[in-house]
């Protein structure tokens, strides 16, 4: 599974053999500037999500042991939440985080994000999420994350670009 | 992998093709006093580990976006240490942790435990943990993980009779 985004593509991949996706995507500033949109509240709430929904902030807790919550909000309504903690927060380098959807509380992912350096001023992200079963990776898969993901970091590219 | 302990069984299984781990263990106490065993940090350093160590609990937040630290002591040396965070804390029923041994932070587990009551005072817990590659699933057998959990849940049966 591969979706094409101008001007940097999003690899999304499901393991044939294991419960986990792997996300590969270029961003064009460095780690530490790239680590921080994923940090700083203020920042995750102007990228996170598609495009065609706000996404509120309720709680970003972003240090090892914190914790976070937030809601995807359309036409003034919150119409799904999402609540996880922050296992580790390594500055610049690597965050774990833990992803539940608030209306199926049993599935649970714990997601590793990794941040390396590519030089003149750009960063590879690697995504891997994994959960107990193949039958809940699909069922995260068939939900639309892909859409989510590919839409949002086409808004984190225009927030790097602002600079 | 099975492990036979008087007077109740641990059964430990490795899942074949996916990277994760099973125990299923039954206690002679109600879901309630089993699960504040868990949770209670005072109670958890009285059972947590194998025989020969001593757990000291650093941080033992057991709420929904908690976290916890703890280090396993020999002879007053801290010979290892432990922490993640508390995902979900689901009073009575079920505990989601992450876990990871401090000397190897990139290896992440993702540990659920669900507390099933059988009637007449008892208790199943089954608990699953997963990681993201069979080898970092394999690599937490071989360190000695199978004698930690049946001789701290044969201390835990200990807990339990002293009601």
């Amino acid at each position: 599974m591969t979706s094409a985004a101008h001007p940097h593509e999003t690899r999304i991949d499901a393991d044939p053999a294991l419960p986990t996706i792997r996300i590969v995507r270029e961003f064009d500033a460095p780690p530490e500037r790239v680590f921080r949109a994923w940090t700083d509240p203020g920042l995750v709430a102007q990228w996170l999500g598609p495009e065609d929904l706000t996404m509120k902030i309720d709680v970003w807790e972003a240090r090892t042991g914190g914790c976070y919550r937030y809601s995807a909000v359309s036409g003034g309504e919150t119409i799904a939440s999402f609540y996880g903690s922050f296992h580790e927060v390594r500055p610049d380098s690597r965050l774990v985080q833990t992803f539940t959807y608030e209306g199926a509380p049993d599935g649970v992912f714990l997601e590793t994000a990794v941040f390396e350096p590519l030089g003149a001023g750009r960063t590879r992200v690697t995504g891997l999420s994994v959960t107990d079963t193949i039958a809940a990776r699909d069922a995260l898969i068939a939900s639309g994350m892909e859409r989510g993901v590919v839409e949002g970091y086409a808004k984190l590219d225009a927030l790097l670009a602002t600079g």
